[in-house]
């Protein structure tokens, strides 16, 4: 997808939560990490994402901060 | 690190390009993905990143965008 | 485009500026009103960016700040 | 205003819905688009955002992604 | 911490309100300010956050937006 | 200001560095903290930031991440 976010990363769908006007996604990359998305309700409904569906998370570079371990 | 950031990603550095203010650095996770952040160059050199340093990619819940396939 | 970003404007880019590691893109809504974009500018030479281009605006709700007049 | 924010569209609101602690807010731009912001129910209430309010958006230049047509 | 985000303010939690899936926590500065974070609740409930507990509000510089009095 | 985000602090410029399209914009609070601003140029020129200017800093909530002592 020709974005301009440097960051799009492949993931399946492992859980959805619905809030009254939030939701809250989480997605398993292929080295297994679990990310948490925050979008809204409408989206997530608009989307109708659900468990199992191949998604792609997307970052904008200015939003990842960095910790040396 | 008990952060509220849902999104604590191990990485290693892949690359750090230094602007006047700014840096890009480049970040690879264990599946191979980049990620990349944009911070500022104070904070890239305070950090003294370089290649190969072990790091954290640290992204809000509420800054990541899902697109279904 | 299935994006779970609630605010996809189209515009076209008004101009480019490239700095050492970020690019600062403007664009111009169909009303009339600009937009500014400011990208790494790796993405902004990935996606060859230049005046009159057709582009989208990506604004995720999160990111939107109200004020009253 | 005087912001360092460059992008402050004219819009009026035409649609808010309340959760518990957040709230979305629909605004229109004078060229017809839509534009969703999800802010805290406690700013919402603040400035009792209610339909047809006159109110800017804004948003960071930082913010905005960009998509080639 | 070593934290590529500029900027980390000691705070104490003042307040904490959860929603279904979002949090709204408020925090006061050293001087007095308030802050107010909007985290997702598993967040909340993960650093299970209470009144009095001290913290640290951390913000990245590229979302801090300023205006001039 | 009648503006949607939560966070709003009064402070003092402390120092400005420009880069070719990007500003980087430090400023003090009351309690002495020190918070900087990554802004596009343009906006730091426009507002023609010099040390000493008092000056709001505007952060939305949901763009606070706190961390446990």
């Amino acid at each position: 997808m020709p974005l301009s976010a440097r960051n799009q990363l492949d993931a399946t769908v492992s859980g959805v939560k619905h809030g009254s006007v939030m939701s809250v996604v989480t997605v398993r990359l292929s080295g297994g990490e679990e990310i948490t998305a925050a979008i809204t309700r409408d989206s997530a409904e608009a989307l109708s994402l659900g468990d199992g569906d191949r998604v792609t998370a997307i970052i904008k570079a200015t939003e990842v901060i960095l910790s040396k371990d």
